[in-house]
């Protein structure tokens, strides 16, 4: 591997062979030493999850001269993150960047996603990690109008690193490139979904589920990521995985435990 | 439904007939009207996933007339809150506990855990919410020496509520009833896994893997719940899901991103 340029692992959640995928590949490829790892298939909404009770299979898709490296996994994100770090990459990498996902991971979305679920899992590891997001489920989704900030944010991230125990989430707007507004940090918004399930019936007459729902956000604050992308902002929100929730534990302190 | 009595909603992610969710069930029952809803099969590290590209089946395994209705669902654990909120209950439950888990949910666990998940799922729905687990790996592992620390923290969180945002991860040491020394509210220790894969291969010759790994715990802090739970304490760590870092904001700001 080339060591004067920075060596960057490449993953997402919506599949090797998505757009959103090669669009990132595209950009990294014109700044560092390019290694991929990414799901053989979509595992969107996969969350962190983990293979724990099951094999994992590894295949090089790049033959032997390509410019960039590229393997498919069985696996989950996180679990190929695992697998390039422990079995694939020579050395740590410099940075991890996973994406470009097709649609939101914005406010509560984060915690469902395996795209930022691998840039977590990334940064439990000590590599510096950014998701990456386009508000555009579509997969023939445009991703030329947000290529020079991609580039931009992971520079950033490369020259400055980032704060211990954090990972970036960044989200962006549809919208043609003039109409972006610029970056903006941001706390994630307190939304949810309102779930719905379909009921239907299967050829053979059994009930089935699955799952819809509305999104709905009752946090007006504009220092949100919603906020920020209904106004023309890509949200950037720094996420952390130590889920302690410092703030409750002098509340719970004060209750009698042990009496 | 006895309006009497509170309502508590029981999951977990080890499935409907381990005997960590039978010893749950024993204990709410003794408070509260039951309702069961949990993975048909084990989805132990399943993390935050949801199903969103297939179906959902319930299946309803208690008969008429029994006192405890339960229901075993072919999704994840957090699939299950969510069908059971929207879809089995008739009113939203008073509380939701999770597990007991065969096996440690401490430290960074938390990420991985189904059990937790299914927990922070249902705190995302608003419903006071605690997550057990057992630092007992085995199907056979004795849950009679935690029933009343259970019992008592169920009867606190049911008494006292939570406060917004934060639901409860509550691991109990592998210990006789009378070698527990009581419940610390403790913070998350910074741990991690050390991950090693087993590399092998199929009878058709094929390489595959096997995730394995080490827990590395170099976090020595008293308040943490690995010291709790090494030093004979039941561990109770507030989680939440907003995930933002907020202490990163500032330093984030500093940065030239719209330059």
């Amino acid at each position: 591997m080339d060591k004067t340029k920075p060596l960057i692992l490449i993953t997402n959640d919506d599949g090797v062979s998505a757009p959103g995928i090669r669009a990132l590949i595209s950009i990294m490829a014109e700044i560092g030493e390019i290694v991929v790892v990414a799901p053989d298939s979509p595992q969107s909404a996969m969350g962190h999850a983990i293979t724990t009770n099951s094999t994992l299979y590894i295949n090089k898709i790049s033959k032997e001269g390509d410019v960039i490296t590229e393997y498919s996994c069985s696996g989950t994100p996180v679990d190929c993150v695992k697998l390039a770090v422990n079995e694939i990459l020579k050395r740590k990498p410099d940075l991890c960047v996973s994406g470009v996902n097709h649609g939101s991971n914005s406010s509560i979305n984060v915690i469902y996603s395996g795209t930022m679920s691998a840039a977590v899992e990334a940064g439990i590891e000590g590599i510096p990690a950014i998701g990456f997001s386009l508000l555009d489920y579509d997969w023939n989704a445009n991703f030329d109008p947000i290529k020079s900030f991609i580039k931009k944010i992971a520079l950033e991230v490369l020259d400055n690193s980032l704060p211990e125990g954090v990972v970036l989430n960044v989200n962006f707007p549809k919208l043609v490139e003039k109409e972006i507004k610029g970056i903006r940090i941001c706390r994630q918004a307190k939304a949810f979904w309102a779930e719905k399930f379909y009921k239907r019936q299967t050829p053979q007459g059994r009930d089935y589920y699955w799952l819809a729902g509305e999104f709905i956000n009752q946090d007006q604050g504009e220092d949100t990521d919603e906020w920020a992308l209904a106004n023309g902002y890509i949200s950037v929100v720094p996420v952390q995985f130590d889920l302690t929730a410092h703030h409750a534990i002098q509340n719970l302190n004060t209750r009698k435990w042990n009496e």
